[in-house]
């Protein structure tokens, strides 16, 4: 990663990345996946403990059930795939803090194959259900799936015009040496 | 992101990822630190909160007091560059989430510039002494620092020989349609 030019793709990647919830029917092709198993495989996490399992799901009788639960998962029920995070949970706060860490590398790869991701977020019973489902352990938690494939509206992994009013300036959440 | 060289440059660098926690003596340009703000400003998070502000730190005396506080930081006495991340807490597993989120973006921008970097990890007093140290308001955590710099090894950044004993493999965590 020593030119220049290869530093610019990466941070623009890093910079553009966006949720896109609308999907086109094509399928998630193979070659992402085997990228993303290897991306998640080599994510650093507390410990090195790696505290994850994923779950490819293309099923779509499954997908659109899990769509459906508590939370907001809902544009599982437009994608071709989805992968659900399952995470030991011996540790809540090491556990929600790796697995953010987990889907932001397995969207930036995904990202890289010129595919959209979500994350869809579970909360309460829905958690329960999406165990039961897909047949996690009780000790586990399944919190979030992301939803993957490619974009309905070409280009729709840039960002709009626009959307810069929807962050922050940089000098309101950066300081010099000290908060205040 | 559409050629082939440049998606393979973005999954080597997504999955060569290695923490460094010793590094060489030269400052990190503000290049760097630039693409880190824009990264920063967009990174997703939960219900788009942006519950972060990141410190950027690097008097000396600040760093090496910062490296003793309770928990696993001691990397940032060697570093010519520390970044606070302070975040909301009024969600904690959001934050810890985001936080992740967060952490593996800027990391990420760091090694697009062959910078190395590590997660310092905060615990108990620690937390509480750090946000004194930097002057966050009560209502924030301050959990995580990352130590930045030039790689002390050249070459530090990549993985290395044997180090695939260190991950589980694909097929320990890796399910399709279920996870059991």
């Amino acid at each position: 990663m020593s030119e220049l030019h290869a530093r610019r793709d990466v941070i623009k990647l890093l910079r553009d990345l966006r949720a896109v919830r609308d999907f086109g029917p094509d399928p998630v092709p193979e070659a992402f996946l085997d990228d993303a198993y290897e991306v998640a495989r080599w994510t650093g996490s507390a410990r090195n403990l790696q505290p994850w399992d994923l779950v490819v799901v293309r099923n779509r009788e499954t997908l659109d059930q899990l769509a459906t639960l508590n939370g907001y998962a809902k544009h599982l029920a437009g994608a071709p795939l989805g992968i659900v995070l399952v995470l030991d949970n011996e540790n809540a706060e090491f556990a929600a803090y790796d697995e953010g860490r987990l889907a932001e590398r397995i969207m930036l790869a995904a990202a890289a194959h010129g595919l959209g991701s979500c994350i869809g977020w579970w909360s309460g019973q829905g958690r329960i259900d999406a165990r039961a489902i897909i047949g996690a352990p009780d000790t586990t938690i399944a919190r979030t799936v992301l939803s993957i494939g490619y974009p309905a509206v070409p280009g729709g992994l840039k960002p709009k015009r626009g959307q810069a009013e929807t962050r922050k300036p940089v000098a309101a959440f950066v300081h010099q040496e000290r908060y205040a």
